[in-house]
C-alpha cells in the first residue's frame, strides 16, 4: 500500500513547533503536522470554577474549534455560533482536556485555572492528537513561566503527547491524512507518555468489527508514534529556553 | 479487594432483560442489569435524513437521556430542556449509534431508519454499555419483526453486546457499579460480538497512565463479559420467538 | 353512538396502578389506563426555589414529557433538546402542579420541593389526567414515607383525580381515546376531590360554541369518572401499605 | 366586600375602544379597560402555514406580549429576548387563537393567515381576555376590509368576547383587578358569544378546591358581562362603519 | 427631484409628540414623524447593573423593538422570540444608549438605572432617530419627576435630538421615508445637542464611496434638522408642564 | 500629549502583512499593526444565499471574532458559544462586509460568494479597521487568483483601507492603541479609497459632544492615514505578484 504522502506506514508527518507565536498567552505554539495546523494557546488565571473553589486546588480545561476555513475543499459555517458545540467537538475538548489533566498534578498549582485553547487553522486529519501535543508544550510553556517567577512548585507528573492510527487495507498506518482516515476500517487514538504507558485509547471499527491481535498491533505502532513526538516536543522546549526535568515532580522525569 | 454486591472480579451483575415493554415501538425491552434500568425502544421509519435520500440505504441513530431521577441520590434537572444535551450524552449517543450500524448492514434495509431510544431510568454504573446490549435487542425485534413481514432480507452481520471494565485497586474489575466507577483509576468500555471480535474500545486513565499490560488485562476480561451477555441476548431473543440465525446475512452467523 | 373500545359513555377505561416501579424515587407509579402509560414519580428534596428561601414553606412542581415513541403511529422527535418545552407541554405542566399544589397544605411540609415527573411512556388519549391521577399516588407514596420517618405531620388535605370528558355527536363521553378525542366538538378536563368539589375545570370548544346546559352535563359526568379514581387511588395506596386517613390534615378526610 | 374601585361586583370596568388606532394592520384598536391597555391588531396575508398549504383553507394565529414597563410597579425584563415565551404567555395565546378561531369559518377565507397581536402596553388585570374581546374588535375590521373589497364572502359564525370572574370572600366577582385577582380564591375566565353560548371556560382553585355550585354562579355572572362586552364591540363597530350583520353567514347572526 | 410626500430636501416631516401617552413608565411620549409612530417610555429605578453596583453611579440603557406589523407591506416574524435580537437592532439600541448617556451627567443621579424603551409601532424610515428625539423627551420627563420630588439635583448637560440625511441623485435631502432610504446613495444619521455640536455621525455608502465635500454638505443639512426637532422637544415639554432649563447643570443650558 | 508608544500624532502603528498565511483559503493574510493581530481569509464559494439565486450575481459578507485570549490581560469566554455573536461582534462584522462590497462590483463576479474570515489573534485597539484593510488584501488575493484562471473579469471599482481616530486631551491622534481608546473622548474610524474618497465614517462622542471644526480635524488625519494603509497595501499584494491595476474596471483604478 503507497500513502498519498509517500510515508512508510509507520512514519509520522514532519511537524513543527512555533513556540510564542502568540504573544498574549502566558504558553503558546503555532503546532503544524503536514497539512494540519492548529494553535494552542494556554492562559492561566487565578480563578477555578465555582464548584473548586476554597479547596486549594487547581483546574484545567479545553477548548477546540475548527477555523471555518479549516478545510481544503470549502468554507464550512463557523461552529458555535447561536448554538452549542458540535458533539464531535465536546468530545474532542473532553479528550484534550482528560490528556492533559493527567500529565500535571492539578492539586499542586494552588487555585489556577489553565485553560487550552485549540484553534485548528487547517485540518488534514489528526486534528485532536495535534491539539494534545500541542497543548502539552504550550502548558509546559506557559508552567515554566510560573515556576520562573516562583509562583509554583514542579507539577509534572508526566509528558504527554498523542497521535492517530489506522487500519488500512489489511495494515496498520501511523497518523492519518484525511484521505486515509476516510478509507481507514479503524480509526485508534493514542494518548501515551514518556514512559511508554497509556493515557487513553480510542479504538472505533467504522464497518466491521476487528479481530484483537489486529488492535494490538495498532496500539504498538502507536506507541512508537508517541516516543518520537515526545522527543520532538523536549527539543522545541528546550531551543526555547525550557529545561522540562525541572518542571516535573521528584522522582517523575524519565 | 471486597466489591460492594460481594460479587466476584469478572462476575458481571445479574441481567434481566423484558421484551416488549413498550407497545407502540417495533422493537422494546426494559433491560436491568442491577440497579441499573434503560428503556431501549427501536423504531423504525421509511424516511431517511436528507443527506441520504435517494441512495436506497438505511441509517441507524441513537438517543439517550437521563431520567431526572436516575440517580439514588437526588433529582436532577431534566437534561436537554432549553439547552443541547451535554457533551457526555452526545459522546454517549454517538457510542451507541456506531456500535449498532457496525452490527447491521445497513445499506440492505432499504430508505429507513432505525432509532434507538435509550431512557435510563435508574442509573448505578454502566448505563452506555446497558443501551448498547439492550439496544441490539431492541433493534432486532423489531428488525424480525420487518423480516416476518417479507419487508427486508436478512440484514445482521453481528450481534453485539458491551460490559465495562475497571482498574481498582492493581485489579481489573468487572461491570462496575456507580460507586466502584468512582473509584477507579482507569475505566473501560468494550464493544464486541459473539465471534469474539472488537468493535470499540475506549480506555480512560482518571489520573496516573497505565501499563500497556494492564491494558491488555482488562480487554480480556471485558471480552469474557461481551461473552456472556451476547449469550444472554440471543436466549431472551428466543424465548420472544425471533430465532436470531434467521436474520444474519448468509455466513455472518456464529 | 359507539365507542372504539366498546364502553358506555360514562364508563372509563381500566387503569392499573403499579406502585414503586421507580426504586430511586421517593415515590412512584407505572399508571396504565387502556393504551396510556405515565410514569409518575415523586422525588423530594430539602431545598425549595430561590425565592421561597428561609419562609419555611415547601413547594410542588411537576415536569411532563411525551417518550418520543409515545404515539402508536410514528416516533416524534424528542421533545425539548436544544429548545424549550413546547407551549401544549408548558401548559399541561403547569396544570398537574395546581392540581397536586390544591391537594398538599406545603406551608406545612417545611422547607423541601416535591417534584413530579410525568413521563409518558404510551400515548392514547387522556395524559394529562392520567399524570394527575397517578402523580397523587405517587406523591402519597413519598409523603408516607416521610410521615413513615416522622419527618412531617399529616399534611394532606385533599384527595386529586382527574378525567377528561368529550362532547362527540351531541353526547357526553366520559375517557376519550385518542381518536374519539380529535372527533369531540368540546374537551373537557376536570380534577377533582374525594369530596365531590372542583379543583379545575378546563372546557374548550374546539369549533362551535357550546351551549351552558351542555357544559353543566358534561362536568356532572366528569365528576361521576373522578369519584371512580379516587377510589381506585385509595385502594392502591391500601395495598402498597398507605393508609391514606392517616396523611390527612384533621377534619379533611372523607 | 367593597372593591378598590368602588364597582359593584358584576359591573364591569368601563372600556374605550379605539379602532383603526395602528395604520398599517388591516384592522386594529386600542383597547382600554381600566388600567390594562392593549394594542390589538389584524393583520392578513395571502399565505398559510406549510402544513396546510394547498387546502384552500386559511388559518388564524394569535401573538401576546407584554411591554417591558406594562407593570406600574417597575420595569419587567422585556420578554422572550433570546429565550422563548414564558410558559404563561404561551398559555395565553393558545386561548386567544382557540377563542377567535371559534368565530370565524376559516375554512371559507381561502388561503389566508390572519395574525392577531396583542401588545399589552398596560396591565392591571385581565390582559388575556381584553386581548380576546379587542382581538375580536380587530378581526371584524380586517374583514370587513376584505368583504368591502369583495375578496371574501361573510364569514363570522359568531361573535365572542372574553371576561374574568374570581371568587373573593365568599362572593363572585366580574372583571377582576390586578390586585383583586391575587387575592382570588377561584380564578376563572369566560369566553361566551353573542347568542350566550359558552367558548372556553377555565376555572381554576388556585387554593382549597371549589363547589360545584359556586362554580356555577360564576359561570352565570361571566355570562352577563360577556353580554355586556358583546354589546360594545357592536357599537363600536357601528361607528366605524361596519354593520357586524353584514359579516355573518346566513342564520348565524343573533 | 421630487420627493414622495411633496416636501422640499431640507425639510423634515411634521411631527407630533403625545406626552405621558404610556401611563406606568415615570417619562413616556407616543412620537409621530410622518408614517412613523414610536412609543418612548423612560422607567427609573434603584438599582444598577452589578458592574456597577456601589460606585454611587447610574447607567441608561434602551431596547428597540418593531412591532411585527410595524411595516406597511406585511407582518413580519416578532423579533427575538426565542432568539437574540438582530444585528441591526443591537446596533440601534446601542447607539440609542449613547446617544442618550451624552446628554445626561449619570454621575448625578445616583444608582438609579433608567431604561428607555423604544417600541416601533408603525415605520417609515428614520426609527432610530426618532427614538433618540422621543427617547430624549421622554428621559426627561421622567428626570422631571424625580426632580418635583427632590429626589434628584438638575443632571442635564445636553439636549440631544437625531436625523437622517440622505444622498439621492447628487443632491443630499433631510428625514428620509423608506422609498428614498431605499433609493439613498449614501446614508447618514446625525445626533446633535441643541448648542449644535455633534454627539454621533454615521455615514455610510451603500454602493460606491461619497466625496468629503459631499459628506459635509450632508452633516451641515442634518444640523439644521436637529436644531428644528431640539426647539419642537422644548415646545412639548413646556406644554407638559416641564421647563427644561430647570434640569440642567449650571451653565450647560443654551 | 506623549503616546504610549512615543509615536506622533498623526503616525500609524507599523503594518506587516504576511500573505498567504492561511493555505486553504482562496486568498487569506495575517495582518499585524502593533500590537494587533488578525487572520483575514477570503473564501470564494460558488453559491449565493437562497434570496440571490438566479440572478446572477455576487455576494461577499464577513465574519469576526475574537480568540478568547485576544486581550494581553485576561482570557475572556469564547465568543458566540451557545449563544449568538455579541451586539458589538454584529456590528464589527456589519461593517466590514459594507466596506469590502463597496470596493467589488458584486454583479460582475458571477454567482459566487466571498466570504471573508476576521479572527483576531490579539487585540491591542483598531482590530476593526485592521480587518477592513487586511480583508481587503485577502479579498484581492482571492481575486486574482479567480482572474489569473480566466473565471472572472476585472471586478475592483476602488481600494479601501481603515483606520481610527481619537480626539484625546484637545487634539486628534491617529490609530489607537487600547489604553488611547480608552481614554479618548471621541472616537472615530474612517473606512475611504485610494482616491481618497470615502466609504464610511462613524464619529461617537463618548462623553460630551463635539465641535464640528474638531470632527473635521478628525476626518483629516484619517484620510490620511488611509492613504498610508493603501500604498502599504499595493506594495504587499506586488511582492505577491498581484498587480492590483489588472483587477479594477476600465477607468478605475487610481
Amino acid at each position: 500500500m503507497s500513502r498519498p504522502d509517500g510515508r512508510s506506514p509507520a512514519e509520522p508527518r514532519p511537524v513543527e513547533i512555533v513556540p510564542h507565536f502568540h504573544r498574549n498567552a502566558e504558553g503558546s505554539v503555532l503546532y503544524r503536522a503536514g497539512g494540519t495546523v492548529v494553535l494552542c494557546t494556554a492562559s492561566i488565571d487565578t480563578v477555578v470554577p465555582p464548584w473548586m473553589a476554597g479547596k486549594g486546588k487547581g483546574w484545567l480545561t479545553a477548548e477546540y474549534q475548527m477555523h471555518p476555513r479549516a478545510s481544503r475543499a470549502r468554507r464550512e459555517a463557523r461552529e458555535g455560533r447561536g448554538k452549542s458545540p458540535s458533539g464531535r467537538t465536546q468530545e474532542i475538548q473532553r479528550l484534550i482536556g482528560r490528556a492533559l489533566r493527567s500529565a500535571i498534578d492539578l492539586d499542586a498549582i494552588g487555585e489556577r485555572t489553565i485553560v487550552i485553547d485549540c484553534d485548528v487553522l487547517e485540518a488534514d486529519g489528526g486534528t485532536r492528537t495535534a491539539s494534545i501535543t500541542g497543548g502539552f508544550v504550550a502548558a509546559a510553556l506557559a508552567l515554566a513561566k510560573l515556576r520562573a517567577a516562583d509562583q509554583i512548585a514542579p507539577v509534572l507528573r508526566d509528558q504527554v503527547a498523542a497521535i492517530s492510527v489506522g487500519h488500512v487495507d489489511g495494515e496498520a498506518i501511523l497518523d492519518l491524512v484525511y484521505v486515509e482516515d476516510s478509507q481507514a476500517r479503524v480509526d485508534l487514538n493514542v494518548v501515551g507518555t514518556a514512559r511508554g504507558s497509556i493515557v487513553e485509547v480510542q479504538a472505533t471499527a467504522e464497518g466491521e468489527a476487528i479481530e484483537r491481535r489486529d488492535l494490538d498491533g495498532m496500539i504498538d505502532i502507536g506507541l512508537v508514534g508517541v516516543a518520537k513526538l515526545v522527543a520532538m516536543q523536549r527539543s522545541v522546549l528546550a531551543s526555547a529556553g525550557v529545561e522540562l526535568a525541572s518542571l516535573f515532580q521528584a522522582g517523575r522525569f524519565s
